[in-house]
């Protein structure tokens, strides 16, 4: 197994994120930073086990990127899969909601094997990075088990992949809850890379806070440990022009009664944050946020989008920390 | 799931088999009979677990070759298969020494979600049949592990895909073991066809003694039950001008100390023959055997040979049984 920080400077800047959009602004952040610069915060409150494998969407979302194997065009999985496996489960009757490509198969595959062998989700990350050459700090939120489950309105209890995946994100959610959170603990490389002095700039990704951001910030431990680092954090919108870039993260809002614009997003994060970013489409809501703004296009279609906006919150960060 | 023999008559002809090679004469005999006169006895003792998944060589190996699906060229596995996944497996460091392929692992993973249901192996055996339209009845031996153990000559007991694939049959073997045989029962449907009148011929095809059809044989009251059925028993050598057709008989045979030849294949068999089938090419060895015996072209190279011999091999069991 790779080690996983040993004999090496530890990262500079520290991003907290979900899967799609986060990876786009993880990206942006690798490429424009040395590899080795960059620590990820991944989510895993989206992990789930299905035909006996454990599946970390997020984590693989970020690993896939990082190594430039995402599929661009279909928006998850892997460039250049093939679908053989999905084709002849179907043919065999059984359960095809979650499209398991054939190579993504080898990373659940190999993940479930390491974990039989006793070793922690961070290690396996760790030893998964190396081998597809990502070199950035890849670290899982907890090595213990915490399951996002949404709570419906009729009455359900649904895992976060069943609720997005499965049922398509209809339910509407009344509320979301993070079970395990309490009896998890920090990814043990996390808390001494917050003391770090040399940690520049702590990044939230462009991700969905109730089901991306706040699984992370559930952890016992994780929120203090972000509050009391020097670094300054700052926070970029996944909501523009009154919608989600991606995913339901709106409708979630408007679920909760709340205001589908930047400023709710803001607000999920008040007590963390030294900044915030927002769209240009947005800009004439930064007058009414509390904390420093910078408005910058937001929206990364293009992979320049991603090191343009990696390069304008760095360059936000260094002067908030100043 | 499938019933298995309900509401339907029981098979005509059953045969004993193995993987590649007894599957080419199974599928003969069932292109020769209707589709739901052939029972097929697979052996189970090459059953192991990789990647948590429970692997039924023999089993696929039967039931590609009868649903038309087997990989003719490769002579395993599926036809139009792909290997996205052993591809990326090699890239993360885990094993490919066993060549799992990206449909074939659908057959794998969901007999073992199944099998973690509680469903039975010949259960969950019927369900894929039907589901791959194989009208066959294919019978496990047994829905209770049995798992053959090659004992070599340096010291070492080894899984027999281990012994046969990962180390390439090349240990001299000593021994072979059935382990758990003792404890298991036959497959519930098999004693209740023995004693089917209906049945007309029972046919070993010329798959390897050892490790092919001594495991089947190797459970409580299934050699008992075939000697005391009424209908004739027939073998095909599965050793042909001295040489295994396929596979490491001829050096197990060797390692055994045994001549290498179709004689020593009928006594392994000799409590239980009403007649043996050998090819052209060891027809001198004829008049040395004690039971009846029928000279034919028992090579299959095509479909035609296939048919063919089934035809010899239930035309020699119905003179038999006259």
């Amino acid at each position: 197994m790779a080690q996983q920080t040993a004999g090496r400077q530890s990262a500079r800047v520290l991003c907290l994120s979900g899967g799609i959009g986060g990876a786009k602004l993880a990206l942006g952040l690798y490429r424009v930073l040395d590899p080795w610069e960059l620590a990820v915060l991944s989510n895993t409150g989206d992990d789930f086990e299905h035909f006996g494998l454990y599946i970390s969407p997020d984590l693989d979302t970020v690993m896939y990127t990082l190594a430039g194997e995402n599929n661009i065009e279909q928006g998850w999985g892997r460039a250049g899969e093939t679908w053989t496996f999905i084709e002849q489960m179907q043919r065999l009757g059984g359960a095809t909601w979650f499209r398991l490509g054939d190579g993504d198969l080898a990373i659940h595959m190999r993940r479930t094997e390491l974990l039989g062998q006793g070793k922690k989700l961070g290690e396996i990350t760790a030893e998964l990075c190396h081998r597809l050459n990502v070199e950035a700090d890849l670290l899982p939120m907890s090595d213990d088990p915490v399951r996002t489950v949404v709570a419906t309105a009729d009455g359900r209890e649904l895992m976060f992949q069943h609720y997005l995946v499965r049922e398509l994100a209809e339910p509407v959610a009344r509320e979301f809850r993070y079970v395990g959170a309490d009896q998890a603990r920090p990814n043990p490389h996390l808390l001494s890379l917050l003391q770090e002095p040399g940690l520049q700039a702590i990044v939230i990704c462009p991700s969905n806070p109730y089901v991306s951001i706040d699984p992370i910030l559930a952890v016992p431990g994780i929120r203090d440990a972000l509050k009391a680092c020097q670094a300054p954090i700052v926070a970029v919108s996944p909501i523009v022009g009154g919608q989600a870039i991606k995913g339901p993260l709106a409708k979630m809002l408007a679920e909760q009664q709340l205001p589908v614009n930047a400023l709710t997003i803001a607000e999920c994060y008040q007590d963390l944050l030294s900044g915030f970013v927002l769209d240009i489409q947005d800009a004439e809501l930064a007058t009414a946020l509390k904390i420093p703004a910078r408005v910058t296009n937001t929206v990364m279609l293009s992979l320049q989008d991603r090191e343009n906006l990696a390069r304008t919150v760095l360059e936000f960060a260094r002067e908030l920390g100043a």
